[in-house]
């Protein structure tokens, strides 16, 4: 596997930062997680936006590329690895600086893209539904550190994936400070009650997927009301469907929370549907372009 | 520089570590931060204990290396540096894994151990006091990542450490999401009134410092009462002394926070004294050692 290393193309063998980078030090930087369909990256420059937002949040920005050049960057890391279908990962750390937390003094961010051939889910989680847990950590709050800012801090995320791991559930679901839905360790819920899709919204303390806007873009097509709000588990297992996204899950029902069960229903078929329509929408002007 | 990286001794220049590190990939690892003098690791077991405490709320239980064989490796670099007075940063992170949050496939912690030459802080630090503020950023609170947890996720530190930068302030107080004081960036606070030393106490969600337990040791040979509680800022501008604690900046006045100005009080100055002291004592013994 090639490798986007500071500006170059490297071997796999040779992506390796310093122990005194800061992405290591101190988990300082950020990332994002693309998906490549058929060589295109779905929603680039969405990603791209978001990952300068997070990089303002963090007061990260000397980074010494442009947009245009981080795109370029992602498409060259796919060719040289030659792989079409795939998931893209790119992080960008603060680079090396002296012992101590003040940033000033860090010059040279980081940049690595890594493209990986994409592995789809078991064909079973789409046709049958994933389990949720709630889990007993709570999402680190706004005011300590913004999920809207996807950094390189994912502990509070990891621990409570293995409480999922723990129940062999396939997701955790988090709430926040307050009690009420935030999101799941890497993706977005959403359930459906009588034609209206809910989502917690960006108030309760999440990360703004990609593919969270995607569906709330879609709910139209499928027929359904969107209401984003603040909402405790108790509305959800109240739900007649639930389901999760992310950019590599795309849209995933979920058939369990905890000890509720749902059906995988009409409605999120529908949503999943108009995706794979959006997706050939999308996909098919910019094959000429290559 | 000479680093202990996965089991030897290598040349800065090769200790690095995979771009699928999970420690650069997520910040997933804990680490400790020590103090030699005179060649010895002052609380060399505390730290072991407490990086021991740190990776079992991380749930990573696998590290290859015992107890005795860590303090080894810990002296091993220091003498490999040939430095005596040195700040010696020890990291484990989880190591390489696949993609993906779950910590099942992830075989090999990664173990990093440094060794600088320690630079002493400005000795007017020590005379006149540093200026602290207190930060908007609140403290992570326990049930989303539990500041017991020396983690590799310092973003939350990060971000405090910067608003005090901004205004030229020495260190960045953070309170706790009930809005009581927790701890600064990289150091505990305590305070003095009225022959009483104050600190927050572990539930007030913070970091259970080397320095501070040592620092509450020493308090009756100062002839102050120690109480441990939850005290909010109001408390703390309306003492009588103040200051902060690691163990590389050992006991710190300060003599401003936001825009209360506090004198360098004879309580601290008791307090120095009676650390200086006991170093004496602690290193007595241990240099017949070597």
């Amino acid at each position: 596997m090639k490798i986007y290393f500071n500006c170059e193309l490297v071997s796999e063998e040779d992506a390796r930062v310093s122990v005194f980078d800061r992405g290591f030090m101190y988990g300082d930087g950020v990332f994002e997680t693309m998906r490549a369909y058929g060589g295109v990256v779905f929603k680039i420059n969405d990603h791209i936006d978001r990952l300068r937002r997070s990089l303002t949040m963090i007061r990260l920005e000397n980074l010494p590329l442009s947009d245009e050049s981080l795109c370029e960057a992602i498409y060259d890391t796919l060719n040289a690895n030659a792989v079409t279908e795939a998931v893209v990962r790119l992080s960008v750390s603060r680079g090396e600086g002296p012992i101590g937390l003040s940033i000033a003094f860090c010059r040279q961010p980081m940049i690595v893209i890594a493209a990986r051939p994409f592995t789809p889910y078991p064909e079973d989680y789409y046709t049958n539904g994933i389990k949720l847990i709630t889990a007993k950590i709570i999402r680190t709050p706004a005011n300590a550190l913004n999920p809207m800012i996807k950094s390189l801090n994912f502990l509070n995320n990891i621990l409570a994936k293995a409480e999922a791991d723990d129940v062999a559930a396939h997701e955790a679901l988090m709430c926040n400070v307050n009690g009420h839905l935030a999101e799941c360790s890497t993706s977005n819920i959403f359930f459906i009650k009588e034609a209206t899709l809910y989502t917690p919204s960006v108030k309760s303390g999440i990360l703004d997927g990609v593919m969270r806007a995607q569906v709330l873009e879609l709910a139209c097509e499928a027929e359904l009301q969107v209401v984003e709000g603040e909402f405790f588990p108790a509305t959800l297992y109240r739900a007649d469907e639930v389901f999760v996204t992310n950019s590599v899950m795309e849209i995933m029902p979920v058939t369990a929370v905890d000890a509720v069960t749902y059906p995988v229903g009409r409605a999120t078929v529908k949503l999943m549907k108009a995706f794979s329509k959006h997706m050939e929408r999308y996909l098919q002007p910019r094959q000429y372009r290559q």
